[in-house]
């Protein structure tokens, strides 16, 4: 399994309307008034988008804090990381994450130098020392997937400050940022630098349950900004995510009440999947859980849960994680009793 | 001026609300049952697009008349043309044509062997057989932008067995297909070929109205859809292009009706631009005139027009065309005879 969300390829193997645990999206679904506003909107699918982009970039500008030029916005955050890795001269990664940040790589046939995770998915800073060099790009998820990790604080801004000693850059990937916990925000903690030699990406499709308008946003220095949009594909933004995104950031009572939602179903979930004997549940900052088989592999949990109508995420295709790793979504809370359940079952066996 | 449709940017020179003739849209807008159709498909925004886009694969050959396995979806045509490219060893064009031919194929790096279109703007097909070699990638508009001119039935197929002869790739960017006479489809003419070393591609935002859905679609060999299924970006395609294009497809009505509508305005505009003395009304078999001012130059008109109220398509961005040309989209009849006001107040001058 490559990516999650493929219920057109999975609904074959199971007599039941599949749960989709397999992609991971906010459970509370998009903010309430949402689609009447979206209604409103469609005239904007018969326009075309603004080239520039400027009332866009402005929404996202005012949601992350920043200034319009420090702004990108793309087709989904996928687009800004194929951009950033055309940019680069290598592309340094660390296993397991993303698989696409080594796959747009590869496409532009960037050499990828992939380091592994320690055994608590945690970064070894000495291992990106030994590597880095000039217009390198280091791609990190914060949190990572399928992990679920956030890199502590201090251990970012050593990271950063290494990156630009060697004049290199940090794509940092942030697309489940607003479901962490809030004790720090990238997008605050390298203002100071201009954002030089970073790009912080963050996307609507997670937090804001959005995964069909593929819109992403980035936050980077003035002359990583221009460097994209020398690259960017003219009109990549659709003309329904050009105007909505303003609707999304400042639904405040939305975005507090999702978080606060995530939260309680994460601690619930960690609660009574540790009470299980067969599976080890990982610590997670997002809204995800990332879970070892004990004594099963991944393709009999895929079928054993398929055949109870839910589909889970196998891991094997991130690399460094073997044959034995799955990953859960956070979803709301009747659909996660129902998983519960099925572990219990599972943990029978 | 890069690209037509960027009224935020000119919409400050003028104190009437702008008339957009830059960009080349159906007068008749979206079909009328449309905005009903995407109303009820906002669901398709809050969960992924299909990985594979396997229902809008059978949508598009249902409607183009190929197998599915011979159809590419991208983010709008650009996307698959930026793809082309990439897969590409050099790229040849025929200037003037849509500066993304060039654009895209530069950002990859690729070689590109820019030709001249004779005093016609016609195709000579010896300049092709000088050049062409394997891996090259030839893209011809068909009709052509910004001149409106389509390749006739027998060259096509010159070029296209020249093509195939030297086991290169032709990219047929045929975006203005629908409002052409239908004297033949490409799309037929090569059925028999099985689409190798072809790519015809077409899309949604000119004849359906929709430049802000973003949906590009293209017909080749199973070999070269494969290619760019290995490079296309995952979810390129948003939600509501992905569900939505069945119901452009399939209203038969509104599709003769724009066809009809289109060549009578074409028709009318021609025969009254053609009654002026300081202009040429180039032939075209597209919605929109390519104009060529005899005694002024194109930034004088782009002002002139701006004050009238009116956005024009300046050309000089296109190469081999110089700084006298104009490119009009064929608009709504009041909308036409309103430019044909300007133009006849152009002539007194």
């Amino acid at each position: 399994m490559e990516h999650g969300a493929d219920i057109e390829t999975y609904q074959q193997y199971s007599r039941k309307k599949l749960i989709d645990f397999s992609s991971n999206i906010n459970p509370l679904g998009i903010p309430p008034r949402l689609e009447i506003k979206i209604k409103d909107d469609i005239g904007n699918l018969v326009r075309y988008p603004d080239i520039k982009y400027r009332k866009l970039k402005k929404d996202v500008s005012m949601y992350l804090n920043c200034a319009e030029e420090n702004v990108i916005v793309g087709n989904g955050a996928v687009e800004i990381i194929d951009i950033f890795t055309m940019i680069a001269k290598r592309v340094i990664v660390f296993m397991p994450s993303f698989s696409e940040y080594e796959k747009r790589a590869r496409i532009h046939n960037k050499e990828v130098i992939s380091l592994d995770l320690d055994e608590n998915f945690k970064i070894d800073i000495e291992k990106i020392k030994s590597v880095i060099q000039p217009d390198d790009l280091l791609i990190l998820g914060n949190p990572n997937n399928p992990t679920g990790l956030r890199i502590d604080k201090n251990t970012l801004i050593s990271i950063y400050d290494i990156v630009r000693e060697n004049e290199a850059i940090l794509l940092l990937d942030e697309a489940f940022f607003e479901f962490c916990p809030t004790d720090y925000d990238s997008i605050k903690i390298f203002k100071k630098n201009d954002y030089l030699n970073i790009c912080i990406l963050r996307a609507a499709t997670k937090f804001f349950a959005l995964p069909g308008l593929r819109l992403g946003y980035g936050c980077s220095s003035k002359e990583l900004v221009n460097r994209v949009y020398e690259i960017i594909m003219p009109w990549s933004v659709n003309g329904i995510a050009e105007s909505i995104a303003k609707h999304l950031f400042t639904d405040k009572e939305y975005i507090l009440n999702s978080k606060a939602y995530v939260k309680n179903e994460r601690d619930y979930l960690l609660s009574e999947l540790r009470k299980l004997s067969n599976i080890v549940a990982y610590d997670t900052d997002a809204n995800f859980i990332l879970v070892k088989l004990l004594h099963k592999d991944e393709d009999f949990a895929l079928h054993f849960f398929l055949n109870r109508g839910i589909l889970i995420r196998t891991c094997s295709s991130f690399s460094n994680i073997g044959r034995n790793h799955i990953r859960i979504a956070i979803k709301n809370h009747h659909e996660n009793s129902v998983v519960v359940d099925v572990f219990k079952e599972l943990n029978k066996l």
